[in-house]
């Protein structure tokens, strides 16, 4: 059997994801949320951990996956198209599994079985956002500046955090709607945004 | 039986939430995507139509159904908490069914259940999203002009767009903002996405 944890921030998605998982007749499947996911999998002792990378929980908590966080089990991440950000994030994060959403479901329980394996699933529908994810636009400080910005802080604030001048963060953001190929700011945090950088 | 159409953007989601709804055996439940699922309702007929308020293919669309889109079906709406404007957009279309995505699944079910017997079924935890719908803080014009510029339209494009002057323009992006209790205009973007309104 292969011991399957989905984690999801709403409890409908992950126990349908639960229930899609459980129809697999070698899979032992449990869910839970954040910030419970962490602890669930120190206690249950996964062989594969299945999480959804548009959910914010997992966003905040990728950092911590790459850096250990104690608790077992190869990671697999759903994410739709067009966002190359949750690629790089699950990368970073050593993921083994990248499933398309938007793809047939058939895709989740084969990359659940090749990561159990400690095997690499990448859905090849997800080619051009790995090339994109490579050539991140943004530096990890223009980076700092946008979601700072996207979360409604003004220059002012923004310096004041980051220990930087008006002047600086104007520059930054200036630099960011250029890379972004945005035409503003507004432009700029969407676009990020909808690619998953911030 | 009762049939049962799960419409949602993503192929992976929706077929999970129908793996969900397949567990009970009163359901026959079939899946599809947008903009597919209009024509999926009008040949498959089903008693109970199942959206989740989250995807862009059902903001799109909601006035279509409010306007009865030609196909059949109770409507049961799917929410996360602190999106009033999900909410009123369900409302609006009729919905009989509000279920919060937050809560245990075994909502859904008999949401369907009271839903085809033409009965609301309204999860008693939005409440206060529900209150909130209601006093709903931006007129429809101050919505079209925030709707454009979180696409990232400049003043001089929104006014255009919609036949006002700069001036005019500038005037309703700072109602909003005021109206939102936004610090700026990016934060009253932020704080409208995260409540549905746009």
């Amino acid at each position: 059997m292969i011991r399957v944890l989905v984690a999801h921030d709403t409890y409908l998605l992950r126990s349908a994801l639960a229930a899609l998982l459980r129809r697999e007749s070698d899979f032992e499947v449990a869910d839970a949320g954040w910030p419970q996911a962490g602890e669930a999998a120190r206690s249950l002792d996964p062989h594969v951990r299945v999480v959804d990378a548009d959910c914010p929980g997992w966003r905040e908590r990728s950092g911590a996956f790459a850096a250990g966080d104690g608790s077992s089990g190869a990671l697999v991440v759903l994410t739709g198209g067009g966002k190359p950000g949750n690629v790089r994030r699950a990368y970073e994060a050593q993921a083994l599994g990248f499933v398309n959403k938007d793809r047939s479901p058939d895709r989740l329980p084969a990359a659940v079985r090749q990561a159990a394996q400690g095997k690499r699933f990448v859905d090849e529908s997800l080619a051009m956002e790995f090339l994109q994810a490579a050539d991140m636009p943004l530096t990890r400080r223009e980076l700092s500046v946008l979601s700072l910005s996207a979360e409604g802080a003004s220059v002012t604030e923004i310096a004041r955090d980051l220990h930087l001048s008006n002047g600086t963060v104007r520059n930054y953001l200036a630099a960011i709607t250029r890379k972004t190929g945005a035409r503003n700011r507004v432009d700029a945090i969407r676009i990020s945004q909808v690619a998953g950088w911030v």
